[in-house]
């Protein structure tokens, strides 16, 4: 369900051709953050500078972070700097972050010499993290009490630093050198005497992330301890900030979309689709694409060492593109099942003979059944001995076997792929089903043909 | 980072047949739920059981939660009735509702008489939303207050109720008929003055979520508004749960492994990748493998046409898997980038008219590359005019020209194949990379062949 106020909005053109503004503030106001992003998101640049400065500055920081880079860009530019310094102060640290990561250099320095120090260097030390770390998407907004205090005394902190923390959910307990050593819930702080000392309802046991690990981890820890936040320590155990569900929720979903597309065969977009520039998505595209047709080529070299038999029975020929396709098919789906087991820890490199084994079953199977199929086409076709000639059921037997040698190794392929292109250090997702089937189609032409030569000799060849 | 306490759990096995009971349960005691359910999944059953018996209710009920469908299964048989009972009382609601659906009809009813009948009202309810609703999903933990009680009435109520709640950071304020009127962070009631009411610091500004809809929709608005929990309303804007992030995200990852088995051109398995049983997974596989098997026979029937033409210049058959499989690449681009555009909401179906015109361009572009690359191979190839006769610059003309025509076909097919199945009511991610290669194959037949007979007339053919 969307937001009832947004479909009761303000009509916010026309309160601003009537200078109403007054009035077009206090209904800004009642609404959702990322309602009112959407609003001005559709106004020319002017009256969305006009309508933004009309925001109370901490309202302002939450729109802000709702739209997207450019419009982020362009509104930089037309708000004056007094009131960039307001509001990329009140952001929230994550959330700056990801704004300065995006913006041109140039201007990242000029936006981090606006900064208070200590917001300077809370968002310095996110940047320092590696890109696609959980460091850059921590927050540092949480709240931390002493073990040595009082029930009483933590509440009291948590009252005042509770203010800006994303979650208050959980209260996480330091030592004092600020070594992480237990979490809490809020609730055991509620239910607690005033007077016992936060030792006392402390269990040690927790769950940490670590600053340097790789994001994807955040996604993996959060939902295996079914969590709306976890803590994350350096590698001195020292807390350093939290990262939240609903952020983790993001990267869960921009991984997959990366996962997608590198599936599809070509590199990631990293933007929303309808957003991304032309040029650069059909660049993402050109090169797999390129690459591709270039290592297709190599059908046509395969079958050229198969011309005389083409030219002794074209029949062949008009079956070759049935063949290979069905390894490509096979081959498409092993990969898909095993790229993305692998991407939410299902199945891990140790996996591999498990896998195997697996998928070789699988691919025999699959080819036994295809292979049937095919048989049952060519002899059950009506007119099959004078379409294909007086030796059809050998012909049909070739299709038969070879859909299952393709097919087998269309599925051999697919399955492994993937693990190989890990232990190399490469990402398993590039394994994509256009990959897959063009490797298996240089080999499904060898395959064909082989067979054929074979089974043919002294018939049809 | 994994759990500190995962890395030097107790020795279960050695405990457990030295029969030192009380040693192991204060061992598991200290350590996560989720690491507790992997130390007693590698145990045999038996062995599993009496671990399981040693745990107390609350930490069992959520250990239990941790197991796979199999495992639940096999506990429930061996632990009795009684400790069932209580097992399956202490576990949330959303939970419960996920292991209930997942046993089968008749345990699932027998357990269902085993639930206090205000616990069971709460499952039937759960289990009455359809299957992949946000009903589903929801929990009834939450804490709710009336806008005419005072904070410190409010404050009361959320110390006693919030033991159970799956969050505290977020109360929900309703009317006297349950209907929610506003959500009010925790911190607001933490800061605000003990005598104030209730009423006096609510802004009737919320987002909810409503019970019917598709779970894919609390992904989105998760995501869209930033929050770790959305209250759920029914039809009549009664409030009747939450859903928090961490579910949501568990939702996302689901529906993103989905899509991509169904990118593979595979039904979902629904289950993790090792753990589906074999039979199952190579039915799923074999449904659309034999669809799309039979699909790509049509490839032969389309070459039949051209036997002539293929007879009098074989090396048009040797290019063919090159030209049609280039085609079926771009149309995998084009339907990976489409669908998962769809699936989180970049991408409605009301775009189409824009993703046409953009993926007809880029389609041309694309056809132009590889076409310039063909042309290229067969011109500049050592021994061109040996191998390919005296009109190889012709026959370098056809496969251009057909590459751009294949390339083209492919990414318009690719791209609009998932706005026509959404529009007839099917799931765009079944238009799989394999799906679009078969449809682009024996389209690719005709244009080639088409092109070869009326370039090559007279010289070649």
């Amino acid at each position: 369900m969307e937001s009832l106020n947004r479909l009761i909005g303000p009509d916010v053109g026309a309160l601003l051709e009537e200078r109403r503004y007054d009035q077009l503030r206090s209904a800004l106001i009642e609404i959702e953050p990322a309602d009112v992003a959407d609003l001005i998101a559709v106004l020319d640049d002017e009256q969305a500078a006009v309508t933004f400065r009309l925001l109370p500055r901490d309202l302002a920081a939450d729109v802000f972070t709702y739209f997207d880079a450019e419009q982020q860009e362009a509104l930089i530019g037309r708000i004056g700097t007094e009131r960039v310094a307001i509001l990329i102060n009140e952001m929230e640290p994550d959330d700056r972050t990801a704004l300065l990561e995006e913006l041109p250099a140039q201007v990242t320095n000029r936006l981090i010499a606006l900064l208070t120090p200590a917001e300077r260097s809370i968002t310095q030390t996110i940047l320092n993290y590696p890109e696609e770390s959980i460091g850059r998407l921590m927050t540092p907004d949480y709240v931390r009490v002493r073990r040595n205090q009082t029930i009483a005394e933590a509440m009291h902190h948590i009252r005042r630093w509770g203010r800006d923390a994303e979650t208050v959910n959980v209260i996480y307990v330091v030592d004092d050198d600020g070594m992480l050593i237990d979490d809490l819930k809020i609730r055991q702080f509620l239910l607690a005497d005033p007077d016992q000392t936060v030792d006392s309802i402390m269990d040690e046991s927790f769950v940490a992330l670590r600053a340097t690990d790789d994001r994807e981890e955040a996604v993996r820890q959060i939902e295996r301890y079914d969590r709306v936040a976890l803590p994350v320590v350096d590698s001195r155990g020292i807390l350093v900030g939290i990262v939240t569900a609903d952020d983790v929720a993001d990267v869960a979903e921009e991984e997959a979309t990366e996962d997608i597309q590198k599936m599809g065969g070509m590199e990631a977009l990293h933007a929303p689709y309808l957003e991304s520039a032309f040029s650069s998505m059909v660049r993402k595209r050109a090169g797999w694409l390129s690459v591709l047709f270039v290592g297709q080529m190599l059908t046509a070299t395969a079958m050229g060492i198969f011309e005389g038999e083409i030219e002794k029975a074209v029949v062949l020929a008009l079956f070759l593109p049935l063949i290979i396709s069905s390894g490509g098919n096979a081959g498409s789906q092993a990969t898909s099942l095993v790229i993305r087991a692998m991407a939410v820890g299902e199945v891990e490199p140790r996996d591999w003979g498990q896998v195997l084994r697996r998928e070789l079953a699988a691919g025999l199977s699959l080819g036994l059944l295809l292979g049937a199929i095919g048989l049952l086409r060519v002899v059950l076709w009506p007119g099959s001995a004078e379409a294909y000639g007086s030796h059809y059921f050998l012909l049909a037997l070739t299709l038969a076997v070879s859909t299952l040698g393709v097919v087998t190794f269309g599925t051999f392929a697919g399955s492994m792929l993937p693990f190989l292109l890990r232990r190399v250090g490469l990402d398993p997702a590039a394994a994509s089903a256009p990959f897959v089937a063009t490797l298996v189609d240089v080999t499904g032409v060898l395959i064909y043909f082989t067979t054929a030569a074979f089974l043919l000799r002294g018939t049809m060849l």
